[in-house]
């Protein structure tokens, strides 16, 4: 068992963090926002004031935070885990954010003397709390072999992508582009049948029956057939964010992906129009009104 | 047991047929090139010279040719089925063709006294000859308490859309939509790992081993992947023509299909440039040569 | 001076009709709605009960109908204008139909021992009245130079484009597909603007009075400024249909256009929401609502 | 007649600056590379070593560089024209970048002591040699009004924006999306026209005597029309670069751009082939590759 640290305690890192105290680690923990640390610290965690105060004496600190701003200031701002970590520790950035940050983050490690992994988590907040995720992971070998045990209990198994902590970042991205691309197609799909009559219902039991019978398909899709875009997994601004990392990097190495700019301008439009309190799902709206439903 | 027919014996038909024929089926065939029934004579089967030949005395006929034009013709045309159809019969349309058209062909049965139900087939030839396929099932529902024994062998499972046939063509077209979505969508991203130093099959193996471990995600990515598309399930003309179905059907209900229209542009590329020699999951090039790749 | 007839009375070829009158012709016209024609008989014209009876004695016949169905109808159905037509005579084609449509009745024409010529009109109904429209014309050398002086009075000029009717059919679906993309390019800049704080009307007169000081620009730029869509000079499902039309062709040809496209599922949406009573340069309210205007 | 300084002599630049001496400024200029200011030395021109030797004792220093990058470099950076710039003087910044630069530049003048106008030029390199630029201008009032008559010598006109100067950035980027939407455009319509008969040049030729009257068609439809991409006005990477601000700029303010999205894509595309040698109008390449021709 180690000595780690856990920061950024929202819907996804709550259960993660969790899971780790079950597991048998000694925790300390950070968040912005201090009370949501209640639960855990009744589970045994120690709460910190800062991030560089829960990096101290960790062999290991997680993080897992909404946005590349937030994850570069607590990682190099002033008091951030740079500012506590030991060298020789690890940094486990979970979040997603733009591979060009997880390089950046990874120099000013190096120049620390300590090391980060990139391991971002793929799955819902339920499937965080019940240790269902996947994980991606990559930087340093010797760094991953350290990092990989710590990730076992939070999820179902742990894929690893080399030496360079960004092509996990760029995994993620590929994960969330793929996930807002079924969700694309089923809406368009979904409203054919819809005007044609099928009706949406039927198709969805036909598909996640036969052809597409994985989960992606079948949660995404049950939420797509029903117009019930609820529970929010994640809000429409924060995915709308990730399709902007997917399209920035995409930019940068000259990839059109025009897939990923149909759904991101569906995602466009869902926050211009503050419809905020709803799964991300719910772009799939949008589909239906440019077919004349749901005016 | 009953007294069949088959008409259309392609790649996905000469599976099919050979399969009804093992369940014990009498089938009588039919094919525009006749020496493609010889493997089905040899098992059994009588080869007529027409579809209106094939269609005398059978209590069902079953079609799988390539278009609209083609199962008009083998249909209305003059020595077409109707011509052989005893009142009463049923001609279970498996082919991949406009809602219209069904509803068309349905109503000509209606003024001949016989009945028409849709049966579209979702699977490629090698599940058509392993009775793998999906089907789908809609018309009359007398008819198609008929029709679906007959279905049973060949392949895992039918779905029933109720009484209009038409119904099930849109399912097909539905179908056929979300593979070549899903394909985009992972030509999209593997081209994004390749630029980006992920590599397309480390992606691929992630994806298809977590999130989207379904037949589509493996089999197609495979493809993808490795950017061998072979050996051809469909070339790109015929599914191309598909595409064209989805777009025309979605005009009419003004029901407006982005996706649809990248894909069928991606395919119309590919026809342009007579790359018709490979699977049609080969428009995933375009989107390779578009970032850089391939050129 | 000829002896013309005119069939389609619509808000375009009211005024060519006129146009026709005015330079000295003798005019018979026909439409399906007869009270339109009052006042082209008030200014000499003749009123004929059925196409074949407008064409009987006509050295030239103008058609200027909405779609490709109806201009198939009063050529070749039963009270068509071909069962009325002297052989020799002149088939002026105005139109906007598919290339495709203009090749079949010129082969109708063929067998008949008449001609047609294609000669679309650009320009909306004030420039039909005002004879400030531009004309495309092509079929038959000789048949042009027949027809060429006929169109004099009603434009401002005739661009000819060989000797295959189709050939004007293509330009005039051109050209329409030009004017929709204009539209979809300014609604995108002024919705930018008014969402920057520069305004729309400040951005639109900044381009007509510098790089883009041609009409197309002033006209429907200034409908899109002001979003107000009024006077209606063709009604959404009028070119939504024109963009069928060209989407078919470009689809026969295996050419992409993926602007097109575009353009032609705004209008649909358009008419999905059953906004039929403004001008069809409307569509550009889609784009404003994306961006979470006009909600 | 004003003491004025001139940074950036490249391809627009260049004209620009010689146009000022020709009017009677005193003219310091800088370039990176300092041979290119030879001509104009011959012209009267001083040469200063650095962009803060060139803004010491100018009225008002015009800067027309490639990127934001250079822009912020060479007026914040340590040898940047803040650090020569006398309280009250002008900043008259001509280039294309980003709404947001401008506004940060304009508020390290405002901390200076000094202001900044934005005054984009629209034209290609000859319009500039020959004074023919179209200009935007915005900023304060007063120093609009100073900065105002500097102007006159460049081009045909000036259009003001009001006291934000990022409203003058807003406007150009506008301006060049809009650009490319009509070579998108042109593009789609020629490959149309030469795949079904037509031609190129007559289509080019009908439009730009009618419809399109006006110079942007008739120059840029030229290039395409002839499929000769020379001369070079900017290359493809500097309005790839434009097109990124565009998106970028409409991703903040969620305002979604499509036909942005796909002129940046199609020039994506040409940067990663490396077709660098031609004028940026050879995106319209792409339209015709996909159609299948050119390959």
């Amino acid at each position: 068992m180690a000595t780690l640290a856990f920061i950024g305690l929202g819907s996804m890192g709550l259960g993660m963090a969790e899971n780790l105290l079950k597991a048998g680690h000694t925790l300390t923990v950070y968040n912005r926002t201090a009370a949501k640390a209640a639960p855990l610290q009744a589970l045994g965690a120690t709460v910190a004031p800062t991030p560089a105060a829960a990096a101290r004496g960790a062999e290991g600190v997680f993080t897992m935070v909404t946005d590349d701003a937030a994850l570069t200031e607590l990682t190099t701002g002033p008091d951030g885990l740079l500012a506590g970590l030991a060298p020789g520790a690890v940094h486990v950035s979970c979040s997603t954010v733009a591979p060009a940050t997880t390089t950046r983050l990874a120099a000013a490690h190096a120049a620390h003397g300590s090391q980060l992994v990139a391991a971002p988590a793929f799955g819902k907040p339920d499937a965080a709390a019940a240790a269902k995720l996947w994980l991606g992971l990559a930087g340093p070998a010797e760094t991953r072999a350290r990092a990989k045990p710590w990730l076992e209990p939070l999820g179902q198994g742990t894929h690893e992508f080399g030496d360079d902590p960004a092509m996990a970042s760029v995994v993620k991205l590929c994960g969330n582009f793929l996930l807002g691309a079924a969700i694309e197609a089923m809406a368009e799909a979904y409203t054919l049948a819809e005007k044609s009559g099928v009706g949406r219902q039927p198709l969805h039991d036909f598909l996640v029956g036969t052809l597409f019978n994985c989960p992606v398909y079948h949660n995404y899709g049950r939420m797509i057939a029903s117009r019930h875009y609820l529970p929010v997994g994640a809000p429409p601004p924060v995915i709308r964010k990730d399709f902007r990392l997917v399209l920035d990097h995409a930019q940068q190495l000259a990839a059109p992906m025009p897939l990923a700019q149909l759904v991101h301008n569906r995602m466009s439009t869902t926050v211009a129009r503050h419809e905020n309190d709803v799964d991300w799902t719910a772009f799939a709206r949008r589909v239906s009104e440019d077919a004349g439903l749901e005016a």
